[in-house]
């Protein structure tokens, strides 16, 4: 088998075969092919699109460039989630605790951010004394034990895909439905839970912009899952506008405890509400009314709250410990109205500046940098009024800053939250 | 500007500007945009395609990636001659000769070859003590003294061009015809000869295998040369067989030497008296029909194959000294009919195979092996006649080639020998 054989034939808009994809994944992994020629048959792909067929080739070869996660030793339905990222998405924060309460087991693997804002890894991190990795032996434990354990993705889960992620980040090659669809799923096969729950968020603020892509990109991922045996629901859900109050690692942290005390903000709780619902619905077996039951529930009695801090605890976080900075500036409204547009990935931008995200792998965070609002879309606003209050030693005119926003007389309909599931 | 933007753009299907092409040759040539970068640019250009006015910019920014030859101390018209290349193409080799023997200047900068012969330099470097490389004041002297040198590309013409052809070469995307338009022409240019004539090869033994992708390239190319007011004419030709009786570098050469002696194949003969028209009709800018009188007269009268022997003895080559591989082995037909058919590109490997060619850039060239036929196309051929001898140390059955002759009881129509003539 030769790559340049294989690269014209995807050019020419034929379907590689198992062989071929299988040889391609494991001789990059092996340093066998170039990147240049890795990159030039991405662009391929990228432009002539995969086949069904080909992107669960694809998906198996990148499973098996590395070793799959053995949650054998969990007697128990294990129910894993993923969100395709936005900003502010703090959601995994909420969430997983809720689901954990409701006695379903989750064994999360999760990863680091690159772009706006941090990954839930980085996020977490932003606990002093929080550990992202633990024994192999110690996060099987702390699952059986309390429901929930998440840690940071070890290095030997789909190497294959941090090697083409990486160079598909350098070479225009992201927004391929094919190998955004193989490169999430293969990471949750490899991570052996039972069931999946997606997240795919589109809008201003995530990378998937239209619906009918989003849709698409969950579909197959759901296709994906039951190849797999592994009952897979995907939630399309709207990203226009910052989640939540706050964009930030350590802010949302400490948004995502307020939001499990019912002190959020409502839009973010009726989504986490409904993720929560569908994990439990899945871990448990049981119908969507009587998971909402559960969830709902658990939420109002604090429950979730407290398998959160016990989540936080068990991994040697220290809640009362979350800083943020002192620092801030406040954007007050200079005129009276409703707020019906942000620029959210405007706002996500500011906050990479101000150092909350990574633009390498390699760059630092300053987890307690980032922006907490006042006001959500729909709110009423009066002169004088802050909108936003951004957290930084940098100095910025905070008149600058009210380009992000739109303030009209007239207000606008309630944004929906969930746009479609596929299942 | 940003190198992910620009192919996200091609991606895209977007056209790229003057600014962006310009960039991207030079920060490439710099080391500044990555092999991978370029490798995934490429691609999305193969695929989508360049407009007219992107391969121009191309084709401007390849010349400027390195000096132009100066040939204003030559006062005349100098024309060039450029072949895509085929399976025993030798053409330059008399033509040239014929030309200059006409008067018309020609000062010619030629490359080595990739694949299965050697390039017009290679050939020449068959004749012991031919020199390919001249210094500058002493190329142009023998250009004003006997109309004509032919010298290798030096380092410093379009090394733009190098780069990306030896790129293309290893990621999939050779096939694309606005890259090898701008490659071609933007060598052609920085050569600074007044006047082009292209040779178009198309078929079996060419890389182009359809005359209507032929006369694309074609028409592209004679409009580049248009807009650096250098009249340029295609000619598109039929590379389906063999050119003249053989294959290899020295017996190509001693080939050339016969054939401009007048005793040489009849259709490549003829094919190299209508190249050769039109070069003498370019350079002395008089009609067809007075151009082919010059030509046919010098050919005859051989003052075609006494330029070639002053050429060759002016870069200080020993006409008397090619040396033919002495082992040989000796094909002979199995059946009596016509020769119908030939494995041109089948041969051509062959040829590769016993060292007339390169795979990689350093591999050397072994110049006395090839292959020389007794028989072309629509010839008639008896039982035990020899079609064709191998020179060789190699042992291979005779018999077993065979497979690359067509031999069928009724004979097929004589081949076109050019198609289409673009200007």
């Amino acid at each position: 088998m030769n790559i340049i054989d294989i690269i014209v034939k995807k050019k020419d808009k034929k379907e590689l075969s198992k062989e071929e994809i299988d040889y391609v994944v494991k001789e990059y992994v092996k340093g066998n092919i170039e990147d240049y020629q890795m990159s030039s048959l991405l662009m391929a792909i990228t432009i002539n699109e995969l086949s069904f067929d080909e992107i669960l080739y694809l998906t198996d070869a990148m499973i098996n460039s590395g070793e799959k996660l053995d949650l054998s030793s969990i007697n128990d339905i294990i129910v894993d989630k993923h969100s395709t990222g936005g900003v502010g998405d703090k959601t995994s924060l909420v969430v997983l605790p809720l689901v954990a309460s409701c006695n379903v087991k989750i064994a999360k693997m999760s990863g680091r951010g690159l772009g706006f804002t941090g990954g839930t890894i980085d996020k977490l991190e932003s606990i002093k004394g929080f550990k992202t990795k633990l024994k192999f032996k110690q996060f099987i434990k702390q699952v059986n034990n309390i429901n929930l354990s998440l840690i940071s993705q070890t290095e030997n889960l789909v190497p294959a895909d941090k090697k083409i992620y990486a160079l598909r980040d350098v070479t225009g090659t992201t927004d391929c439905i094919g190998l955004i669809a193989s490169s999430i799923m293969s990471k949750k096969i490899a991570s052996s839970s039972d069931k999946i729950l997606l997240d795919v968020k589109v809008g201003k603020g995530a990378f998937l912009k239209d619906i009918k892509t989003a849709e698409k990109l969950a579909d197959i991922m759901v296709k994906i899952g039951k190849k797999y045996n592994k009952e897979t629901i995907a939630l399309i859900t709207n990203m226009n506008y910052p989640l939540g109050y706050t964009i930030g690692n350590a802010l949302e942290v400490k948004e995502a405890i307020d939001t499990l005390q019912n002190k959020g903000e409502e839009r973010f709780i009726n989504l986490c509400i409904v993720l929560a619902t569908y994990m439990v619905s899945l871990g448990k077996n049981i119908s969507i009314d009587d998971a909402y039951e559960e969830v709902i529930t658990n939420f109002n009695n604090k429950k979730g709250y407290k398998k959160l801090l016990e989540f936080i605890s068990a991994q040697d976080g220290d809640i009362n410990s979350i800083e943020i900075n002192k620092k801030n500036i406040k954007v007050r409204s200079k005129s009276n109205g409703y707020l019906t547009d942000i620029d959210t990935m405007g706002l996500a931008l500011l906050c990479k500046d101000l150092g909350a995200g990574r633009t390498k792998i390699s760059d630092s965070i300053n987890y307690k940098v980032g922006i907490k609002f006042s006001k959500k879309v729909c709110d009423k606003v009066k002169i004088g009024e802050t909108i936003m209050t951004v957290y930084t030693d940098k100095n910025i005119d905070s008149d600058e800053l009210l380009k992000y926003f739109k303030i009209t007389e007239k207000n606008i309909n309630e944004p929906k939250i969930i746009y479609k599931i596929k299942k």
